[in-house]
């Protein structure tokens, strides 16, 4: 690891990366918390302040036409094909600090040591702080990944936030041209693949005793709107046996979802719920409610939404409700690249692990979207407090990120030896 | 019923009623919908319409400190104590057409029947039609009467609602003045009674096959906001050991309160819902819910609100949740005067029902806060399609409006007869 720099030079890297995850989590649109969606004013501001470090880092830098921070790094010469560095800037609600932001800080740290080092290498180095990974704002996620990786449907431009805005009319506010979406689209010969460090978001490398770990692989998700329908009826006058109380039938099937989901192993969450009309003292005529269905293979997943339908179908005719399942996300189980998993996995045995964990992801990650262009694996830093994440609680310790930056560092460099 | 006028008269009572419920549906701040909240500029122009209305039918008229609309025909001498009629203006959010409209509308042409026959009565009339009987703005129900009987709390003016406007600032912006709210109150001896005629808003008068009924009395009402916090998390990333998911537990909560209700024999009602933060990829960290429990006493009502909170903290101690309930509103059950309650009888006989109908209302209705300050009955009308209310599907016959107005003229008659 010639590369690498004094300790004391490693120590700065891995804490400004920290520090500057505290300042991007100054910008924000929610009071006392995080929250930095999709072609907000926040969004602009994060893009130009990490525009600025990437510069600070040696990086030419541009937003891409779908709102992605982006920087470059020429390699031995110019034009060669890249290894594309990142994570995502935008946020959950009430997000932690870590989630995204920490993988493009330590992404810059990566290419800073490298340019400082002098090496070069036999690709670019690229750096990119997607927008839209969480899909808060619209409720379709990977939207920066998907421009970055050509994958981008004209449907979703009429996707419309909780105020009703577009994407379409957002994108335009924010100074993007829609119709030129297709040129933030990358080209399979001019990128080498994508390596991405995050937080784990889970308690499974803190019950392991370990910092890092390898990602074999993303889970399978699908993300439904889900709507009970039923009348709405006087809370005082509607008796019991003509009542069809859409919310009574939508927490049935609420609490069966767990059910199911702990049983097959696989892992759903019912993040939103409203009902309507939604008058304290009116029987609710209708429930809306999402499902965030996760597994390790797309056929566990299905598997598991076939018995929660058949569950709420089962609730529907017994209450005199209507049933409908809305698909506004799907993303099928996506492999790393055993060549990219094995440049991680020398870069976590460069900071004396001698034996890497392996992990499968049950959050998604760009990654899922970028492997529609090119090739990808990831490396998952341990947090605290039990694995906390989408959550203000979000931690990670000092040392860790230490770590994470020299493994980080070293599976660029493997990846630069496998292809020398 | 001498004062009775010939047929056609009272078809276009009747038709006069209606077609003025279908006017005040028209003022709404709803599209394609109805919804006239207490302080809004819905409430404003409806006032000014009613008070047309009854200025056409020989009343003077005033707007109370309260934001009441009121009219008064004085008796066979001026200042006499006062019969008022009424009910409320205000709705729901997407209501029917006659919720509370068609007993005001019906109050005027009962006052205007009376005054053209010449009739002179031992008392003088008044109609109200008060203002947020349904609480739909700021949750507490009741204000318009509350003022009208002199039980308001000056704790009520920090209430906001949604928007974060508090009721100071909207009576304020509505032109009122908060510090002369007690000039809303009436004394007991400038008052007779208070007669309401109001939907049934449920389908017992239906079933019986009778256009009118009685009221005994109006159930024990109580109102919570009621809270579970657990800790927000990944959905992909936390285990299920490891979930402390809020909703989930709710909706266990909600779906055993429709259980322990109809055991009980008690009306609960779950009518809103929102999980925190609200993301569709987090475990809910908090969840809250309204709890709308009715009984025809207060002790059924407070009996299985116990049980339901027995259950709740059940579930939350298994879950690690926190439970918390606040109650905003309170109405303990109220009994119908038997002199006044005989009077409608006798006008429900003057339409050839022989024997009327008894009904308690589950329902909460002005009578509850009017009971305060001067005794009080009600005419119930039977409503169709199930005895919808609360909803766009609200609706009733010519014939049944026709009867109401007979019977409500012949219950002011009988009133009068009574104290001759």
């Amino acid at each position: 690891m010639t590369v690498n720099a004094p300790g004391q030079r490693v120590l700065i890297g891995a804490e400004r990366a920290l520090a500057r995850c505290d300042e991007l989590a100054r910008i924000t649109s929610l009071e006392g918390g995080i929250e930095r969606v999709n072609l907000s004013t926040e969004h602009k501001i994060a893009n130009a302040l990490v525009s600025a470090w990437m510069h600070e880092a040696g990086l030419d830098t541009w937003q891409d036409a779908g709102g992605n921070q982006c920087g470059r790094l020429e390699g031995r010469e110019p034009g060669l094909p890249a290894l594309v560095l990142g994570s995502h800037l935008d946020t959950v609600t009430d997000a932690g600090a870590y989630d995204g932001m920490l993988g493009v800080m330590l992404a810059i740290e990566v290419v800073d040591r490298i340019r400082s080092s002098g090496r070069e290498l036999p690709f670019a180095l690229e750096v990119v702080g997607f927008t839209d990974e969480e899909g808060t704002r619209f409720g379709t996620a990977l939207l920066g990944s998907r421009a970055f990786a050509g994958t981008w449907d004209d449907s979703w431009w009429q996707l419309a936030d909780r105020k009703g805005v577009t994407l379409r009319d957002a994108a335009r506010a924010f100074g993007l041209d829609p119709d030129g979406i297709r040129s933030a689209a990358r080209r399979s010969e001019d990128l080498v693949g994508y390596l991405e460090t995050h937080i784990e978001q889970g308690p499974l490398l803190l019950d392991a005793g370990k910092p890092l770990a390898a990602v074999s692989g993303i889970a399978g998700a699908r993300r439904l709107a889900l709507t009970v329908t039923g009348h709405a009826g006087h809370a005082g006058g509607t008796p019991y046996d003509r009542r069809r109380d859409a919310l009574v039938g939508a927490s049935e099937i609420i609490v069966e979802i767990e059910r199911i989901a702990r049983r097959t192993g696989t892992v759903a969450t019912v993040g939103r719920v409203r009902a309507f009309p939604g008058g304290v003292n009116v029987v609710p005529g209708v429930a809306r409610f999402s499902l965030d269905l996760r597994a390790r293979s797309d056929a566990e997943r299905d598997a598991a939404f076939e018995e929660i339908e058949v569950f709420a179908l089962e609730v529907c005719d017994r209450r005199g409700l209507a049933w409908l399942a809305e698909e506004f996300y799907r993303a099928d189980a996506v492999t790393c690249s055993p060549t990219l998993k094995n440049a991680v996995e020398q870069g976590i045995r460069s900071t004396g692990d001698d034996d890497p964990t392996t992990l499968w992801s049950r959050a998604g990650h760009d990654g899922m979207a970028v492997a529609a262009v090119t090739e990808f694996a990831m490396l998952f830093l341990r947090c605290g407090n039990d694995g906390v994440s989408h959550h203000p609680d979000e931690t990670v310790t000092r040392a860790d990120v230490v770590a994470a930056l020299d493994a980080f560092t070293g599976a660029v460099l493997a990846v630069a030896e496998s292809r020398r």
